[in-house]
């Protein structure tokens, strides 16, 4: 006998979490669809040496190796000298995106829309709340040659109808432009992108050691920054614009405070962050919904232009829910062609077990199963059948009681599973030609027309749907 | 530069057939849920010591071993002795099951109907048409201690669901009962359960070298069964009923044939079966539908009652596209808990392939985008933007055209692409608060007033749906 377990870092969940979760996976590619992107699925392994390029270091390290039987016992019997497996299993869905879309480069249309929604690996050190299998649900643009600052606004809406529609409470899309960013940088003489990131890196422990410790840092040998220098580089990293206005006002502020000092990299940043607010406003996102925030920055090397980070209003604690911004070239290493593009990627798997934590699942009381037909005798059962296949048919998911058992057991059995209405029909009802129907949610009970009954069921269906807000 | 490609004997699709393959994938999880199934999902691996305890020879051959990287340097120091990895790919979707379902034995209701539908993975020797990595959608009704035959009838109906809206062209479900095989055998003198594996493999030589052949070699010195029994074993395999009626008389001509040697197993096979068919007719599967078919073993060893196959009429060669069975014990490695069970597993990877190089997946020529907004110029940008903000809130699933490019252009991507209606507005559509639509399936153009665009291109949708019989 063998003890039943999954490996550490893994997340299984019971029937009715797994509802709750498909319900937000459902939600996302609803409007990932709705927007235009297309699917994409790629293999969870990918050759070692097509998945490796690029990576290194801590990455690399965290890589899960693929091999089959066969191929285990020749790598044991050659010994250290064996070298790489031949397959990896995918640390994300952005490598494998570079080499699909280099791979099927003459079979797309460009700017490429496409939507993927599947699992990553991580060999990630074991940790409550960290996962070595874990959702990434991405969407990108990717251009050829070019990739106009238009879809940096169109990846925020999404991101606003995505959330708004998971209904997890109110959230603010934080923006922020890599070149903007970097050009405010030069104006205050950190031209170099390695002593920008330093910078950066000091400026995060502001909440942790307080301004002081930080103006110091930047101040001291280390650094060498001027005083007033390190006063303007700690109040642009403080903005946060409270409404479409003021983000404008802000961009505004920046240029002139550069003055005759504003060099390209600040005039094209604060341009694009424009056009992006403007068209964001454009695709109909209420202000409350984005805001400028200079301190987001988001891997230094891999962004160049607009940045976004995804925080929940009430929850900051935990943190970014979904990140992206806009990069140069996507799939260098696998083909010549140039491929900018812009993306953002949610990790549902930590999302899920975040908001699990802080009780914000609110799907988990109801199931995929609306209806539950009830069995009174085996005499019933072929009636039962009948009224089972009629719901079916009418749209409504339903189960069906195969054995007799009684009556308050089954409505227990309804109301634990979560399923919203018991329908029964005993020798009164059939008489009549009826359905007697128990609204486990409301807790109503009424009669029906026994071929009425599923577009009965959903009315209230969608009744409750529209008073829900879905 | 690395060339971009993809390991061999997987299969990735490009949008249009990942659509056409999503679809697919949307219909099966619809009807699964429809009858009442609950989702689970399960790691990519399991613990080897947990994955195989039960399979051996081939199976074991094919698994895939995971290791990260820290895990492959200590096994390549530690050579031929490093022994098994910790970790391996699923292989099916039952070992998880049989796992998930004793864990978490207590905290799931019986009987536990769930379903699956996720990819696993098998070293299979690289072949066209084999797949190393594929979909299987299981449906699976586990019972504790005991489980009813009726369930068995519901996974029929279930199976009739799906491939009714798959439309995939007609089918049949072949039926058949382990045990009402195995009485019959033990009425010809073949009580063996390994004698009756090997008389079921000669005599699925039928078709290749024809009656006589099989009829020497079960008259021969291997077998050494008399003529008439051989007689009866030909005949009992060749069993197809042509209605329901039918089935019956065919279950009753074979009780009536053994008369005094009908055995235990022989009458509740037999019973069994007739229970299926009419739980099959109540749930109003039409008769066309099933069939008996006495030659359907699957797998002598694991299943012990009701065996499904389905075929598709018009294309016999692509063999059974939905498989499975009655077994007596899930978990057996697991738990002490007896978990008898009953379900069937779609392997969707081999059936699009297959349907696709048969010319039958229609699909491929709808987008799951439905809508274009054109773009005429840069000066109407936010009013394309506008338009496609109406459009996703009424439901259609809407690309903008983010830059000015010719209309002819735009209408050839749409077409390409397989978007449905193109939608535009000039400053004369505008004038007069209307929109322009293309339809490029009906090949018209007409004109409706901008707010009502969304709920006019649902309505078309809807018609087309409907005269589509979906």
């Amino acid at each position: 006998m063998i003890k039943p377990r999954t490996p550490a870092g893994v997340m299984e969940l019971l029937p009715r979490e797994q509802i709750a979760f498909q319900r937000m996976l459902d939600v996302i590619r609803r409007n990932y669809e709705r927007f235009g992107f297309l699917p994409v699925e790629t293999p969870v392994f990918e050759l070692s040496d097509v998945l490796l390029t690029k990576s290194g270091g801590e990455t690399e390290r965290q890589v899960y190796f693929v091999q089959s039987t066969g191929a285990l016992a020749n790598a044991a019997a050659e010994g250290e000298g064996a070298g790489v497996p031949e397959l990896a299993l995918r640390f994300d869905l952005t490598v494998p995106l570079a080499r699909y879309v280099a791979e099927h480069e003459h079979e797309l249309s460009f700017p490429f829309r496409r939507y993927q929604m599947q699992r990553v690996y991580r060999g990630e050190r074991a940790q409550r709340g960290r996962f070595r299998e874990f959702y990434q649900c991405d969407i990108d643009v990717i251009g050829k040659d070019s990739l106009s600052i238009r879809y940096d606004a169109e990846i925020l809406a999404v991101i606003h109808a995505v959330f708004s529609e998971l209904g997890i409470g109110g959230f603010a899309v934080q923006l922020n432009n890599r070149k903007l960013m970097r050009g405010f940088f030069e104006a205050q003489g950190v031209s170099d992108a390695q002593q920008q990131a330093l910078v950066l890196r000091e400026v995060d422990k502001i909440d942790k050691r307080g301004a002081d410790y930080v103006r110091e840092t930047l101040a001291g040998p280390g650094f060498g920054l001027p005083a007033d220098a390190v006063q303007r580089i700690l109040d642009f990293v403080e903005v946060r614009s409270d409404s479409h206005a003021d983000a404008l006002a802000r961009i505004d502020h920046v240029l002139a405070e550069a003055g005759e000092t504003a060099g390209e990299a600040l005039r094209t940043g604060a341009a694009e962050l424009r056009d992006v607010l403007e068209l964001v406003r454009a695709l109909g996102v209420p202000e409350s919904a984005y805001r400028l925030n200079f301190s987001i920055a988001r891997g230094l090397d891999y962004y160049t232009g607009t940045v976004y980070e995804t925080t929940l209003t009430d929850h900051p604690q935990i943190g970014s829910i979904c990140s992206g911004g806009r990069y140069e070239d996507l799939a260098s290493h696998y083909t010549k062609s140039k491929l900018p593009g812009v993306g953002i990627s949610i990790g549902l798997t930590r999302l899920f077990f975040q908001l699990r934590d802080a009780g914000l699942i609110d799907g988990i009381g109801e199931s995929s199963v609306q209806a539950m037909v009830a069995l009174m005798d085996d005499a019933s059962l072929d009636d039962a059948l009948d009224l089972a296949r009629r719901l079916r048919a009418g749209g409504i998911n339903t189960e069906v009681q195969m054995e007799p058992r009684k009556l308050g057991r089954q409505f227990q059995y309804a109301a634990k599973a979560g399923v919203r209405f018991v329908v029964l029909a005993g020798d009164d009802e059939r008489a009549r030609g009826v359905v007697a129907v128990k609204d486990l949610l409301r807790e109503q009970q009424f009669e029906v027309a026994r071929n009425e009954c599923a577009e009965a069921l959903r009315v209230e269906l969608e009744q409750t749907r529209a008073l829900a807000g879905r």
